[in-house]
């Protein structure tokens, strides 16, 4: 059905861009820098969608829905924001198409159905939310609010890669309010939290949890706490973000609230993210040269079965036995998929349901109905075995399970091989360039060391890690004191 | 918490709004025309989508996402389509904002960043869609596509009402590609009755099988199934449209596939939509004067227990037998609330939970713990009664079986009721002014007929019902003959 993929020592951008396509899960469209999420994407991304809000409701979250669109003048209330999110803005300015009078059959913009205020397609939603809370807001009791919601956004990047980044994404943001800067700061913590379980037993990714630097924090921010995860070009990714506000936004639209001792105060505030961002996390973490490879938690088909036969009279009988199996699987909450399209050869087949990432693969032909086996094979190893029939449903729940396990491992021992501590900037600047991975390196605080760094060897800052010890050193750039090490790495 | 509402008799479209905004379901944003889905109205809507996705999935469907901006040149293309929006739609033309010169601290539109084409905010997708489409199909292997999106649209409409019509909506899309004419049709036919059986079971709503004549299908289809509820004004409401939209839409994007025998032929389409306007149906059936009354599939809590008691010592007590409860409807998967705020008196908490539509009441005071027993109040019927702990979910779980059904039977009551046979204008008039409701009568199948009833009356016709039996007549208008009643009806 299609060519081998471009191998990912040959070019690790081709081949991630050619496996999105091929393996069906997203392609370009007609909007510049906007996807198509397509079917067999899509399933995946709503299976991260399903753990997440479930996630988020036991929580305390509740699901909300604002206003797609931000009147310029609450889009540029929070000037940090505004500014950190102008550049990159999608802005409607009017509301009415017409026919064009100089071309038959064509539209244009209507000159008199022109706006009175431009609407910015939010890129972010704190300024129409923030501006709404206002008036949910009155007292300690109104307090905290938990809201989650799902939702597209729009940021108008210039260069664009599927799932990546994409001008259009989805994603869910998170808007809470709370009383006290201690319950604001739990907050952005434990959803930090939230992101890193997921993304670790769910997805199979391993993450540093940590906080940005100044410099790569969300603006209009006080502190943004992140996972950041590592992809197999040794490039970082971060996976997801949760955003301490502090007061800025309730001052900024005004959002003040009487405390218990009938006090006035501004509301302190969080927001946090994750976004189909994620599924590029996913492809490069744990995919290969012959496509992709799903940790079954996220696989829309967890097994699939194919036939071989010569005859009709097998296909009978090997589609007896398969029903036997997708009953027993069925039972167990196991998806599984019967794939007996004659218009396919076998081979044709595998090699669609390994570009696809199927976990595991069942095949069936006249040996094993003589033998009561069938033929198991993991995606994941690529490791193939002869399996009793008997019992067959415990043996690939057990198996599930276990590729779950060791897709995060081998994931993880990668990461951790890819993280090296360095102590000169001649040393920094070869590991970046031969091994890549994480750079554990002293930073002695400052923006412009960051700076200069950045210029000079495109590695940034991905995270103060959380559980870093304390351990005095000098800085890798300007040899001054510093107290922890820091995590720099390229990233997408 | 909150006055009294204006009753329906009093002021029906200001008792809408009023309930709306004071149940917690929705609220206007700064966004003209566009609403807030505040946390308790999103619950509901949520409970619909999780339905509908499930029973579109149980007939095939897969879902995918599209971009949320339509070039114009795509937009254009189907005229009878862009045609119909055009004049409804917000247009993106600029993709940055800058510091305005003139306005310290103020951004406004840089003019250098203007679109070379502007990017239309989909009203529907059908065009983006039928363009992707095009590189998907080569042959009838690659058909029938049965793909549908979750998804906000944006019809830029001067009068706007809350989740009846604004200027942003919550929808699902249906887009599907056949080999065959027939198949597209049972597929719009088959999407409509989807619609029917959800919104009669789930939302406990009557409706209408319908066609919709010329006048007022969608722009671009061929044919526009529909279904028609009746509001408790009189007034009717279109809660779902499945369209059979022919090769209209395969024509203007060159959808053509190889069929078995190897010929050429464009691709027939089947498009279909429900969206949170259901959400305002939901509301004009069922409530009351009280507020809200939802049935059991619908209600975020099908259950609230509120505990009376004049000391901690009852109140530990009665949060015993409160738990004992609960434990045991949520082995049933009845949802049930333990409303033990002690920042609101009983009453307060009653009118709340009435307000909200909570379907069943529980309250537990010092004499039923005495007695083994707990008063009971149905919010549908507003009766109450003391029941026996003993059996408590058994009781309750066949109560919210029996409610949703008799909301269910109220409603159906209530439009049959209004429908009435007419056979002379003067009669029309009269019903549509006295007794409002769907009336039936004939009509001569002309759209100038068509167009002088709504001129005069402004009822439309609603839909020609699918299983009006053939019956011969003089059209209630124009006096010439007509072979089937219609359904007219003033409309949401």
């Amino acid at each position: 059905m299609s060519k081998k993929l471009t191998s990912r020592t040959q070019d690790y951008s081709k081949w991630y861009n050619e496996l999105v396509v091929k393996a069906d899960l997203a392609e370009n469209s007609a909007v510049r820098g906007c996807m198509v999420i397509k079917p067999y994407g899509f399933a995946i991304w709503e299976k991260m969608q399903a753990e997440l809000d479930r996630m988020f409701k036991e929580t305390g979250h509740q699901n909300a829905y604002f206003p797609l669109f931000i009147p310029k003048s609450l889009f540029e209330a929070e000037e940090k924001n505004a500014e950190g999110f102008a550049k990159e803005c999608a802005v409607v300015t009017h509301y009415r198409l017409q026919n064009d009078p100089d071309k038959p059959g064509k539209l244009r913009v209507d000159p008199e159905a022109k706006l009175e205020e431009e609407l910015v397609v939010r890129p972010t939603s704190e300024a129409i939310i923030w501006n709404t809370y206002k008036n949910w807001i009155q007292s300690y009791r109104d307090l905290p609010i938990l809201i989650n919601q799902w939702a597209n956004v729009v940021r108008w990047e210039m260069r664009t890669r599927l799932f990546l980044r994409t001008a259009e994404f989805l994603w869910q943001e998170g808007h809470t309010a709370h009383e006290t800067k201690g319950e604001a700061l739990a907050e952005a913590e434990l959803m930090n939290n939230v992101y890193a379980i997921f993304v670790e037993n769910f997805m199979a990714i391993p993450v540093i949890k940590g906080l940005k630097t100044e410099s790569e924090r969300f603006a209009g921010a006080d502190e943004t706490y992140c996972i950041e995860a590592l992809m197999q070009d040794g490039k970082a990714l971060q996976a997801g973000t949760s955003h301490y506000l502090g007061q800025n936004f309730a001052r900024a639209f005004d959002v003040k609230y009487v405390n218990k001792e009938g006090k006035q105060d501004y509301v302190w505030a969080t927001s946090w993210g994750v976004s189909t961002r994620l599924m590029g996390a996913l492809i490069m973490t744990h995919s290969d040269d012959n496509g992709l490879v799903l940790p079954p938690n996220l696989a829309p088909n967890q097994v699939v079965i194919i036939p071989i036969y010569k005859n009709e009279e097998q296909l009978e009988e090997i589609s007896n036995v398969a029903n036997g199996i997708m009953k027993e699987l069925k039972s167990k909450s196991i998806s599984v998929k019967y794939d007996s399209r004659d218009t396919f050869r076998p081979g044709a087949k595998f090699a669609q349901h390994e570009l696809q990432g199927v976990p595991l693969r069942i095949v069936i032909g006249p040996k094993d109905l003589e033998n009561n086996t069938v033929e198991l094979a993991r995606r994941d190893t690529l490791t193939k075995s002869i399996v009793a029939l008997e019992n067959l449903a415990e043996t690939i729940e057990s198996l599930l399970n276990q590729i779950q396990k060791e897709m995060f491992q081998k994931a993880l021992d990668f990461r951790d091989a890819h993280i090296t501590n360095v102590e000169t900037f001649d040393e920094f600047k070869e590991i970046l360039d031969t091994k890549g991975g994480f750079i554990s390196a002293h930073w002695d605080g400052t923006s412009e060391t960051e700076d200069r760094i950045k210029e000079q060897t495109k590695a940034t800052i991905r995270c103060i890690p959380l559980d870093n010890i304390e351990e005095s050193g000098l800085c890798v750039y300007s040899k001054k004191p510093s107290k922890r090490r820091v995590l720099f790495a390229k990233a997408y």
